[in-house]
This record gives structure tokens, sequence and C-alpha cells, in this order.
């Protein structure tokens, strides 16, 4: 939930001038996105999302995540598309800020999941992996395993505050990662951040997929070790190996599965927890205690690890 | 900016079908009113708020605050109309909390106030006071003078640690204020929270009040004196007395104010300005340090209250 940007009138009067949407009506800030400021906006025209980019979303980065929402929605995918300025541009400014327009989707994020939602959230990630397949450009995922020693370096000292003996558990999980991480898979966009947040339901149909801002060229099912991390755990911290099924095999339905990328599926979900695990403890020891922000207990994401650790193999996630 | 209660799918579905609403399209959490939790609710036949009263406000006066909205309402203002669920019942409950669903209304709240929005301002705050005036409930105002004494004793031991020398100003200001207090001003249906926030306007017209939630039987002109205060003060503390003129002329083309309420309104000011310094303070020094709810600050008000305790009369504020 953010807020973080104040817009005002006249600056957004400005803003909305340079695009063909015609006239206000409304413009509240919406609990939706951590790292961003989000406002629906309500013309005679229709509704937008009007997203300003907050610091954590480099500048430069932005193109790729405005142009690939744009090719993903133009093959089908309902994706919030970006809209184009009277310029021709998608990507403006704001009270200083980077800023865009996309539309707005129905929908609503699923707050208690379902095997149902599992399923379609399977189908709809393989949609979206196919129609990214032909999208020009590419963004290395600085968040996968080269990435996580540097984080964890910079907060290893202060892990074992949040838990006695955390440090050394991740020290020796890095070195099993770096050495066997897979780096043969079938590769290509992924979203990286395919959370129920980010995902929205009519019924048990996907509606829409949102919030492409960690989104990268990676291998494709690492996007599903991540849900296997999101989607497949109960809240008491159990793991329903039904849940993983039913995506699994929506996913299957769209796009198949090699028997090399199965085998890694258990690899790729140390991978995946790992790296919410690290950013989590960042934001924990480094967010300042009267932050506007809610922390998230990285100790979910240790739990999570020590789960995919003791698996004998992917048959554990529900694998026929 | 709030959004306290998380509304599962299965609560919010079974809420809804309480009411001839339609099919949910959409559910937001949106950032507005610092006291409740509040969605926009998008369904096929329109858009609706969905509030959930939290712990601040009483249970037992949401049914003054709804049936006045209706009241209101029905008298052509345009503010919020609560809407009845099939059983006939406005206030229902969800999540275990009293909660409404109002209409919604377009417009946007001025982030940068002109002298327009204070002259349209006065107007509709003219007509809520007619249209208000015969509402048969009533609702004391326990914001006011009687209950000063107690929320300041409450909290004085601390006070000077936010300034050192305010409990004794505070407390010479209270004997003032009791002592002088207006008690036979003609009274009636009060907002007593017009603060810019909860405006609306659509250009430099007022589109919608909203957000009952102190309103109470006082002094009319009590209400304007919380104006003078949110509105007629600039960011650097000055205070504009040509915003002041446009509000009271604004006001006065729409009822008219007898020279016994103008006389009263430098005091009534200085109650108004007391009543948010001490709530303010209140907030500020029992507000955790973690919490999730940016603390206004108090002093604002204490400056506020130094320039309607320095002037001469009611000249000061713009009367001719």
């Amino acid at each position: 939930m953010a807020v973080y940007t104040e817009v005002s009138d006249e600056e957004l009067e400005a803003f909305v001038a340079g695009y063909d949407v015609g006239e206000v009506l409304s413009f509240k800030g919406i609990a939706e996105g951590v790292e961003n400021s989000n406002y629906l906006l309500q013309t005679d025209h229709g509704q937008y999302i009007l997203t300003l980019y907050e610091k954590r979303t480099k500048p430069e980065d932005l193109p790729f995540f405005l142009e690939l929402m744009e090719h993903l929605a133009a093959r089908g995918l309902a994706c919030p598309t970006p809209l184009h300025g009277r310029d021709g541009r998608a990507l403006r400014s704001l009270c200083g800020k980077p800023a865009a327009m996309v539309s707005f989707l129905n929908g609503m994020s699923a707050r208690r999941l379902t095997l149902d939602h599992c399923a379609a959230l399977g189908a709809a990630m393989a949609q979206m992996h196919l129609a990214g397949a032909d999208f020009a450009r590419s963004r290395p995922n600085d968040l996968s395993v080269a990435g996580w020693r540097p984080l964890f370096d910079a907060e290893k000292h202060r892990a074992d505050q949040v838990k006695a003996g955390l440090a050394d558990s991740i020290a020796a999980e890095l070195d099993f990662l770096e050495a066997n991480w897979p780096r043969q898979l079938p590769s290509g966009l992924i979203h990286a951040d395919l959370f129920p947040d980010n995902v929205f339901f009519h019924g048990h149909d996907v509606s829409g997929i949102i919030d492409f801002y960690f989104a990268c060229t990676d291998a494709l099912t690492y996007d599903i070790a991540i849900c296997l991390n999101a989607w497949c755990f109960e809240t008491d911290g159990s793991f329903n190996a039904t849940k993983a099924r039913m995506m699994l095999n929506g996913y299957r339905k769209v796009r198949a599965l090699s028997a090399e990328e199965l085998a890694a599926l258990p690899i790729l979900a140390r991978g995946a927890a790992m790296r919410f695990l690290l950013t989590r403890l960042y934001d924990w020891v480094n967010t300042p205690a009267g932050a506007l922000v809610k922390r998230k207990d990285p100790l979910e994401y240790y739990r999570k690890l020590r789960f995919h650790q003791g698996i004998s193999g992917p048959g554990a996630y529900g694998i026929e």
C-alpha cells in the first residue's frame, strides 16, 4: 500500500492535458503497489491508473517495462496498456518523477487462494510466457543468483539479529545455489514478482496481471518457482502440493515443460525463496522503525527455503 | 490515508449479496479518510464507497451519521448517500466491524486552495446548514469547550515536550474560552471537520462534501470558525484575509449571519484552533513511533490560535 507523492491540482491538470483522455472526474490514491504511487483517475472517457515511479524503480528500466506491457497487451494478454501522450510518448513526468498512465483492469486479487485460482494462474503465466516470446528487448534479472551474494554481504552482519544462525544458513545455501544453478533452461520474458497481489481474478478466471516492474529475461521456470513459493504455501507454513499440481497442470496445458525444466524446479524454488528472503531481510534491517511501510517477515521465506531443501525431487510439487 | 482492515473475497461476496448492486467488478482500498477503512467498489451497476468503521468512530453514533447523510442528500446536498441493504438496513457489518456502503461522488479535493474554492466552500457550507435545519436527531459536540479540559488534562504533563511553555499557554487559553464561550448562537447541524480533504470540487464548484463522522449539533458559526482555521492560512502560517472574506461572503449569500454571529467569530476561531491543537497533541504524544499513521504537527494549530488571539475583532477576517 502506498501513495508517496502528493499531486497538486495544477500538476495533474497539466499532466492530463498531455493525453487525449477527456475531462477529469475524480482522482484517488489507491492502496496498490508497494513500490510506486498509484492513483485511480476517472475521466469522462474512462478509468486509468496513473503511476508515479518512486526511487526503487530505475528510470532507465521504465521503457522496457512500458514497452513490454504494450507488447503483451497487443498479443491479447490482460495487462495494463500504457497510454501514449499527444506527443506519442508513454513515459512522461509528473511532480518531477517519471510517470505513466495505463489502462484500468477490472477484477480483484484473490485474498484466499483456492485450487481454481492456482490452476488459472498457471495457465495465465504460460500465456504470458508465450506472449513474451517475441519481445525484442531483454533485461537481465539482477535479483537472480549473481545478485544474491552482494545483497547478503551488505546485511549478513545483522542477519543473526533476526534469527540466530541465519547468516551461516544463508551462506551455505548460497554456496550450493551458486555451484548448482541451472543455466541452460529455456529462457524468455518472466514477470519475476507474480504474487497474488499482482493477479486479478473475475470469479476464478484471471482477468489481469499487473505490476511488471521486476520483469526481466530469465529461465521461464523461475517464474513458476516464484509462484510455488508465493501461491502454494498455506498461512500456517504448510506446503499445499495440490495447489502446486493445479498450477503446474494449468501451465502445462498452455506451454509444455521439458524433463529438464521439471527436474530444475526444486533448485529454482530454493533460489526463489532465497531471493525473497534476502530482499525482505534487507528491508527488515534497513527500514526505520517509524517508516510508513509495513515490513514483511523475512523468516517466512526462510521456512519456505527449508521446505524446498528437504524434498526429494519435483514430485513433491504434485507432478505425476 | 488508511486501509486498516483486509476484506477477504468470501466476506466481500457475502456483504455485497446483501445489497441490490449487481456483480463486483473491482474493489480497491483508497487513500481517503484517516479514521476508517475505505474501499472503492465497482459493480456493473455503478461505483460505491464501502466504509468499515474503525475504533475511533463510536458504533452508537453511526445511525446518526448515516441518517444525516441521507437527510442532506434528500435535500439536494451533494454528499454520500447510504445504500440500504435488501433487509432495509444501511448500517451493516463486515469483518466483525460496522460497515456501510454509500454512493460515489465525482470530484477531487483541492490541493492548492484558491479564492474561488473558498467562496464556493462558504456557499456549500451554508447550504448544508440550511439542509440540516429540519434534521430530527441531535448529537452533542463532545469536542467542544466542555471536552477540551479533560483532553488537555490527559496530556498536559507531556505538552512541554512538544514546546516549552505549551502547557501553560493552553491552560490560560482554556480558562479564557471556558469563561467567555458564547452559548446563545443559532445552533444546528454542523459538519465539524470541514477540512479541504472533505470537500470535493469540480473545477471551482463544490461537487460534494464527505466524511460526516464528526457531525454534531452546535453553533453553526463554529463550522465557519473551523474553516477559517482549515482553509484560510497559507502553508507559511500567514492568514489570508481575502480567502476568509470570500468564504464568509459566499456563506452569507446563502445564509445571513447576525451581528452576534459575526462578533463571536474570533472566540469561535480560537476555540476551533484549540480543538485541533488538543486532538493533534493527543495523537502526537500517543502515537507509537512505528505506527502506520502520519502524525500531524500540533504546533500548526498553536500558531493559528496565536493569530486569533492577536486580532482586534472580526474585521481581521475580511468582514466589511
